[in-house]
């Protein structure tokens, strides 16, 4: 038997016992170390997402953890090995995933949220989608994978190159390791920031935070940039505001990169897209290649993921680490799911 | 003597007699056979652009001449050669020059709008900015070399590749000529235009035209390419419908390129472009290498300039060209300024 956390709707999550799954051809039954809770799990939780989730649902795609059995026909893993997960499963015949951009098949299957997901002790997974984690990275680090390999795409596709300059809207989890992947790209990087706690985090991360509110922004940028604007924004604050400060703050030839997800439509000023020749760019999840340059980043501490981690809870207590991120003073929240024993 | 058409403000162009202007070091004189009528003429004429034309002004920037007189410390041209003129003067010293891309100058000189343009007889202007013509190009032809390289700047930005596909929002000359290059280029075109007469010139160009108002156009294209949607979508209508299509008929990781100039902000659906990681791209003028592009393509019947032609009016009838333009039914209007005899 095991435990696992379900989304039961209406604001509930909840802790049972279950059975474990066996791993199937092509699958492994993986122990489960560590859950972060992601952005989307509250959205979740927030009853945002019913419309995708299949109650009870068991949610969380952030994960590290141990492989405890392997199904027939996998070959290259073993029981013990640390692993990560990424979370994708797509169709493969759509014409996304012919064109090569199987993240963004057409009927993607995310997994935890369209599909059972990590919060529980043991999760079966196929084999295909692990991704190898170095023996001697922290589990808890590792974790923290899965956003950083968000951040590595958004930074891939921003084609930011070093000496660059690069500002982020919002400093929240990705907002940081956005940062951080700049900075590791070798880019001068500068966040804009609401929250004193979370530009007080920003800053002891090694990133130099503005708050938009009181510091004219734009001057700053032009004086950090010698007259030129950002050469990349990453608009991570998900806000009108941010959408309209970000064309404004670009170089000629810069690039929007639209990290957040916009609800709404937003209001872009194409005049100024026209006059300094910039790109918008929308970003989706990531790729294999991002999740190995996180697990690069990551285990060479570029990505001080031990440094974001401000909470592990058990998974026994798994509602009150959702309580506690609604009131905004954690950056990243673990639950320990007890595969790391 | 030559003859000169001026913009003297309120709505107003007038032809009148003017001295020839020796060209000094570095620039050659050339004798003007056309000037075309661009969408930014209309615009000054209108007194959209006060702010930027100093009165009274000669306008014009489509051109093609011959060299008439070559000043001192000019090597390759000489009198006779046939020419146009990419209109664009830099400063050469602000970050975007130094960046590399003077074409977007902090401070450009758009030559026809803040400095004197082509619609007269003769023009002087710096030498490094002449581009060679065939000897056998007709000039007529050659006054569609400027929007024709604006097309070219636009398909190079856009990343288009054969076969793929794309959809020109907008059948005015700019519209006409982006449909054509990007058939040269490989790719399958459909041109989506509201006025019917423009639709006809794009059918009997080999453009397929739909009309969006009684055409479910998402359809269309979903049908065309196999539910994929448009690789590239080119807004070139300025309207705010325009723009809300484009990105709903975009494929995954399409690129929707911004060729109208939209005087407001517009509405976006930030949420399709993070769904599909699409990629909304500026686009302002050219470089030397789209207007070398541009030659070629006039000069292979690629981009069939005759055929564009609906009018040529003689310079002393300039006023009467801008009143027929107004009407609507003419694609191009030329001004013969006399330089071809």
């Amino acid at each position: 038997m095991t435990r696992t956390a379900h989304y039961t709707g209406q604001h509930t999550i909840t802790v049972d016992t279950a059975e474990r799954v066996p791993p199937r051809t092509g699958q492994v039954r993986i122990d489960v170390a560590y859950t972060g809770i992601c952005g989307t799990d509250l959205h979740i939780l927030h009853g945002a997402m019913d419309h995708r989730v299949q109650l009870p649902a068991v949610i969380g795609h952030e994960m590290s953890g141990r492989i405890a059995e392997v199904g027939d026909d996998v070959t290259g893993w073993a029981p013990g090995d640390p692993v990560t997960v990424m979370p994708l499963a797509w169709c493969g015949e759509c014409p996304a995933c012919e064109a090569g951009h199987n993240h963004i098949c057409h009927r993607l299957n995310f997994i935890g949220i369209d599909s059972s997901g990590s919060m529980q002790q043991s999760w079966t997974v196929p084999a295909d989608i692990l991704v190898r984690l170095p023996e001697d990275l922290p589990l808890e680090q590792a974790a923290l994978i899965e956003p950083t390999a968000v951040a590595v795409h958004d930074v891939r596709r921003s084609r930011l190159t070093a000496g660059e300059s690069a500002v982020v809207i919002g400093a929240g989890p990705v907002g940081l390791l956005i940062g951080k992947v700049a900075q590791a790209t070798g880019a001068k990087v500068t966040v804009l920031e609401l929250d004193p706690h979370r530009r007080a985090v920003a800053a002891q991360l090694g990133l130099p935070a503005l708050d938009p509110q009181t510091t004219d922004v734009a001057a700053q940028i032009q004086q950090r940039t010698g007259g030129a604007g950002a050469d990349v924004v990453f608009e991570v604050s998900g806000s009108a505001a941010g959408v309209r400060l970000a064309t404004e703050l670009l170089a000629v030839r810069g690039r929007l990169v639209v990290v957040a997800i916009h609800p709404k439509a937003r209001e872009i000023d194409l005049h100024r897209v026209f006059w300094r020749e910039l790109e918008i760019v929308g970003v989706r999840v990531y790729q294999r290649e991002d999740y190995e340059a996180a697990v690069r980043l990551v285990h060479a501490g570029d990505v001080p993921a031990d440094r974001l981690i401000s909470r592990i809870v058990p998974l026994e207590h798994v509602a009150d680490a959702f309580a506690a991120l609604e009131t905004g003073g954690d950056v990243k929240v673990l639950i320990d799911c007890g595969g790391n024993a």
